[in-house]
């Protein structure tokens, strides 16, 4: 036996961290530090996007009658089932204004890069972006939204390189609540175009927008069809985040290489779900549920910015999604607080978000995390509440924050 | 604006396909060219290892009961529901003799390989494991088995480099249906050991074993625990393949940072299901369900061995899992009959394999398949057929393949 065949030292086997120039990405994530599970049992979890509420009745009957069946309880194509397909055919046809192929036209999500790729991501961005960039060797440059949350083209510009391969944009917006406008997407569309990039665009939200805000997809903008991919989700759609089934949208050359590797990778997305979702989007229309939705989370929405108007702090009024951006720089904490582990050495915001968490009784979520380490000062400024909560629980919600008045500087 | 902005090629946008050294992996999968949706319809699907009969009545009633909730419709831990992960550690507890921490000894499955690692794998491999290890960066390294399809430990140890990261073994074995002997699992543990490698362990089958003979764990082994990781599935275990529920067990050590990839990956497994999951694991005992299932495969085993007995021809007695590889060696087909392009340029089982589901009606799946390209010729054998049917179809089926005499040289 070889030297080279010896025992080895055990830290070898700790993996993937030399995959990942940011070393971020395995550090503890904020969805596992600010859990429920480590936080109060009387907490009320305004942190996490998920609902406190069931999917619709008559969605998780059609779960039900699937689960009855032979074939909706076993492995489905990795294109999807062909129920669902067809019911995201003809619920997004017409969005796209375009007869859409079951066959190539959608799939299931996977980053299409590969190694020394450039994504652009705009700050803040939802944080899973960024694994999902690094984990296929790409590298992500980030491009900080203004104060104002909206795009510098010019600094845009400014970011591309030979290397560029593709922009996220992120329409209704996950922080911000930011619905883009119809002038700011062309604008990103005219660099996709110039600079031969892709754009995935994640509109998970796209049945969440307010007060009459226009959705714009910047697939239907001239010439972007074929390099666009859309995301969406049934989680987001009918209430259900832990069903797990969403899809992409977009032109076969894209499509092709991310279902190839979903195939390899989760094989198929879980098949009785499927069906349901199938099913929500089957009926949504008929049964106007997309129009109540809006209307109900129109309602929650302004309790909490009642909450936060009283208290007299500033926040992002959502056009759309369910999470508002409240200010909390003027919020003081005691510095010598017992914080834990986790959230030393992390931004204020992660102190901010453990304090309110655990003295007011209400969780959030810290915006550092949403930016990259070095533009992580921008985000320390604000807390992510989400209002996909009932009602009773976002009045209890605003009742306790209320108690925040003697916090604020 | 710079020349290396300018307009690139379009070809740029198929990714992937330059990470992966196995071109292969992204060629069309077996599964996409055997799918039902290729062969006519009144083929029997003997190739895809999925149930054409339903999960057991009291299970899928719990996915329901799941449904009505609200928490089970919604994200999930990372590491499972608690439910299924008490679930597992009290049916599994016993099994692997250990107090099993439902915090830190599982997780659901991401490979643990980085750049440059290399993998050994037993040939024939379950085919999926090959982009499991590429995908990471990883190196495969394939060590046939024997014609008795045994496993040669002196072959073993030479294939062991300074490299090795890691051995998978298989038991019950898909494609062969091999149960591994205890002696054989101990000379592969004495190497891990020796060499300091980690052992995946997929037991996906372990609830499928026939003629009393003994499942082996390699984690039970003495040292093994602390190297071990061992994969469950609920698909196999209710005849769910759909469900897309499983998990790994093992030490803190290897769960962690598999952990910390699948939170980055997939984020969670579906809520719902995993709930019915843990139901499963819960009741089956008390309703002698395993066994039942058992004696059930038994006598679905028995159809197609008989089958393959009046034909002559001679194939693998599966001692677990639900496969039987048929020796089509000297099974005869036209050279000229219309085989499509995904089959033409692949071994020769590929195009038997066509040749008897278009011309007998029954489908199977090449076994070179699941051997590397170098090797494909000792798979080019075999075809293998699943009998996870219910005895209606197999009877069917061994009825059509008593035509294949007359193809028989």
């Amino acid at each position: 036996m070889s030297a080279a065949n010896g025992v080895k030292d055990r830290s070898n086997l700790v993996p993937f961290s030399s995959r990942l120039k940011e070393g971020r990405a395995l550090a503890e994530d904020v969805w596992s530090i600010y859990n429920v599970a480590n936080l109060p049992a009387d907490c009320i979890n305004l942190g996490q996007g998920y609902m406190n509420f069931a999917p619709p009745k008559w969605v998780t009957e059609a779960a039900n009658e699937a689960l009855q069946g032979i074939a909706q309880n076993h492995y489905s194509h990795p294109k999807g089932r062909v129920r669902l397909r067809q019911a995201i055919k003809n619920h997004y046809g017409p969005q796209f204004n375009r007869d859409l192929d079951i066959e190539s036209e959608f799939s299931s999500p996977a980053a299409p890069t590969k190694t020394g790729d450039e994504v652009i991501m705009f700050e803040p961005f939802f944080d899973q972006y960024l694994p999902s960039v690094t984990f296929n060797g790409g590298k992500p440059v980030y491009k900080p939204t203004s104060n104002e949350w909206t795009i510098d083209l010019a600094e845009l510009r400014r970011a591309i390189t030979s290397r560029t391969k593709m922009i996220i944009v992120n329409t209704p917006h996950n922080p911000v609540g930011k619905v883009f406008t119809r002038a700011e997407l062309e604008g990103i569309a005219a660099l996709a175009e110039e600079f031969n990039l892709i754009v995935m665009s994640d509109e998970v939200y796209d049945c969440l927008t307010f007060d009459g805000k226009e959705h714009v997809r910047i697939a239907n903008l001239p010439g972007m069809w074929d390099r666009t991919v859309t995301v969406g989700s049934a989680g987001k759609a009918f209430a259900a985040t832990g069903w797990r089934v969403g899809w992409l949208i977009g032109p076969p050359s894209i499509i092709r290489p991310t279902l190839a590797a979903t195939t390899r990778i989760v094989f198929c997305t879980n098949s009785p779900l499927q069906e349901a979702a199938a099913a929500g989007l089957e009926q949504a229309e008929q049964r106007g549920y997309f129009a109540t939705q809006r209307a109900e989370y129109t309602a929650r929405r302004a309790i909490l910015t009642e909450a936060f108007d009283k208290l007299g702090l500033t926040y992002t009024l959502p056009e759309g999604s369910y999470f508002i951006l409240l200010d909390i720089s003027n919020v003081k904490f005691p510095e010598d607080y017992p914080f834990p582990a986790s959230v030393l050495g992390r931004g204020r915001d992660f102190k901010a978000c453990w304090f309110i968490a655990l003295e007011i009784g209400v969780s959030s979520i810290p915006v550092s995390e949403f930016y990259c380490e070095e533009h992580a000062n921008i985000g320390e400024a604000y807390a992510r509440f989400a209002f996909c909560k009932d009602t009773d629980t976002l009045q209890k919600a605003a009742e306790r924050l209320q108690k925040l008045k003697s916090y604020i500087q």
